[in-house]
């Protein structure tokens, strides 16, 4: 019945080169109105928030409900797995627990949230950050001004009453997100399982180094200022410095770094370079061990161009705090998971998730099962059928766990 | 009389943006008639070949004469001194001996090479390399297809007529180029004198660095095949072996080597990059030097793509073997500077000349003269007039060191 689903929810997109479910396009549309069927066809309570955010109730809403759900749309040439498996997962364990009639504490919810992946107009969470109160609309107007306004508009989001979709929160408990890893660390320990320990925080900086274009023939090593090779220098040193930061403790470094964009000027065989523009990001749980490698990054910064004879400066990027999961749904997708019979590893995550977003106000946890290769964000993403039924049973004994030990809540003092 | 000379040429193309007068530009070949103009107007037998050399002889032709010259085209925003220096230095030279009746042993000829600088179709030289007569318009025409001819005939060249170029060199005995540096050698050390040893060889290849995309968030370490991190090493190991690598027995080396175009893929913030291309050349004037570079440097690649977990592949992009100066012509050049008070510097050039071209078939030798902070192909190029003056009267002073000891020759098996 999953597969079923997952199969025809990924004809709507397909194209030659991967999926194109990209949100607010006319694709993603049709993908909202066939969830929004398959909701009201299993018997749920479906229906369409201000933000485009697709949900189906089962049970009233006399108690906070626990929520489960991941997104439909996709990268441009995308995967069939990333999101979509998440949201038809939850729908098939609602199916199962009112097909076996066992009843729960609390009502629960499945809800497929709008723009994940902000492929669009390069910022995404619209839905979730709506649902959590932040000005999100304000950030994509930023980004695109009336354009924004127009398609959001279009695809059947109403901008005017998004503080309705914020106000759902009295009616959600915790928040629970099956997810393929879209990392290869599930695979190369040969575990069926992940429990998120947190989602990574993200320091990510654009640097310019400045030195001075010369003759690349004319001038000695003792007169260049190649900002080219100050570059160079910073990339390795960005590496050195996150594989020697402390992880937990006994634990090596969980931090990863990447310099994934570059250029230099004047960007010509024959000319040492001047300038080198490169963004540079750290990643990790830990903030402290984030602010600290950043703070190093930036100390050899100061070394390298002082000994290349350049200059440097830094803009910020994208600067995000890591969010961890929380204790006890982290415990309750543990205790799914031994249900179905494995020890799943804990790991971070190094992509951000709907769950991120939610976290800083609501308990909320995540499963992750094994993505192929580590590849997402591509046609080539796969999980097998048995990894894909194997989660949705650990999802179905998670949310059994937490029938089990009732909801977790947080204080207002846990709250960010 | 020279500064009036290189002021009056240099109104020609004259913009705001520094000098324009691109080979085939309109300017260009106003400069160009201009230049014939003042070689008639000082009394010499001014023609212009087929390959639009524009040449100013005096003396008969009953000999081999010396040549002097250099070049009036510039790259684009340009500056006033790079090649309009040689060339009206060298009309200098030859009304200065006119006025004082010297008689000479040979003849003198003044020539204003074709196209050196290459700033149109991306490859130069083209009037020395007609003389030496190499096939240059099939390169051009390989580059630019027909509209290189439709442009080369426009400009007044007769392509059909190359031949007549190369036949000249029955009348040329040896050839003479004045030139800025174009680096911060002489300046450095203070010499106003540079005798050039030899035109360094290039070894310039790019280079392609091929690992595998992937997310910048989930995969860790172990996992990754980050082709930019390779580039960055193999950047550092260029710079690293061209410093160790040996010079003139008990000489620091004297190779340089640059990364001046580099671009990675996706070049997107978040995504490791999966490949890294990048051009990387080394140069000299010892061709065995040469080639243990470049024999280190792929070896290098090797480890660093094994450690790395790349592939590569490399393909010529500019090889050019070193071209040293003629002994006799480099002596009677040490001459000339010592008979005006200075005791030069050897150096090589790191930039090509004409005089690289002609060298291989033709006793050639080169003086420099200081360039203010090495600064060339820049509107703030600049030589002050003292220099100028003082590096046109040791020109005067190699011709008569010449006149003294005769134009050298070369054997047939001294010809490359």
């Amino acid at each position: 019945r999953l597969r079923a689903d997952l199969d025809a929810l990924n004809e709507i997109g397909r194209t030659p080169d991967g999926l194109f479910r990209v949100a607010w396009s006319p694709a993603y549309r049709v993908g909202l109105d066939w969830l929004y069927g398959r909701f009201a066809a299993a018997g749920l309570d479906a229906d369409e928030d201000a933000a485009t955010n697709i949900w189906g109730w089962w049970g009233n809403h006399d108690a906070p409900a626990l929520l489960l759900g991941s997104h439909t749309d996709t990268v441009p040439n995308g995967g069939t797995y990333d999101g979509a498996y998440g949201v038809l997962a939850a729908l098939e364990v609602v199916r199962t627990l009112r097909d076996a009639a066992i009843a729960l504490p609390f009502p629960l919810a499945v809800v497929a949230w709008a723009d994940e992946e902000g492929a669009h107009f390069g910022t995404g969470f619209f839905g979730s950050a709506a649902f959590v109160g932040q000005p999100i609309t304000d950030k994509y107007i930023a980004l695109a001004g009336d354009d924004a306004r127009r398609l959001l508009m279009n695809s059947g989001a109403d901008l005017a009453r998004l503080d309705a979709v914020a106000a759902r929160r009295a009616d959600i408990g915790a928040y629970l997100e099956l997810h393929i890893e879209q990392g290869p660390r599930l695979e190369a320990a040969g575990v069926p399982f992940g429990v998120v320990s947190g989602i990574f925080g993200i320091e990510r900086y654009a640097y310019t180094l400045t030195g001075a274009p010369a003759h690349a023939g004319t001038t000695p090593f003792a007169q260049r200022r190649d900002a080219g090779l100050g570059m160079a220098r910073a990339m390795l040193a960005l590496r050195e410095i996150a594989q020697v930061a402390p992880g937990e403790p006994g634990a090596p470094s969980e931090l990863v770094a990447t310099v994934g964009r570059l250029a230099i000027t004047p960007d010509v065989p024959n000319i040492i370079p001047g300038t080198a523009t490169f963004t540079a990001e750290f990643r990790g749980t830990d903030a402290a061990a984030l602010a600290a490698a950043h703070a190093a990054f930036t100390a050899q910064l100061d070394t390298i161009c002082a000994e290349e004879r350049l200059t440097w400066t830094k803009r910020p990027v994208l600067v995000t705090p890591p969010t961890p999961m929380h204790p006890a749904m982290r415990h309750a997708v543990t205790v799914g998971c031994t249900a179905v019979g494995v020890t799943p590893l804990m790991l971070p995550s190094g992509a951000g998730h709907d769950a991120g977003i939610l976290a800083p106000l609501l308990p909320a946890g995540m499963l992750f099962v094994p993505s192929c290769g580590g590849i997402s964000h591509s046609p080539d993403e796969y999980t097998d059928d048995e990894s894909l039924a194997l989660g949705a049973n650990a999802l179905l004994q998670t949310v059994l766990a937490l029938a089990e030990s009732g909801l977790p809540t947080m204080t207002t003092g846990e709250r960010r």
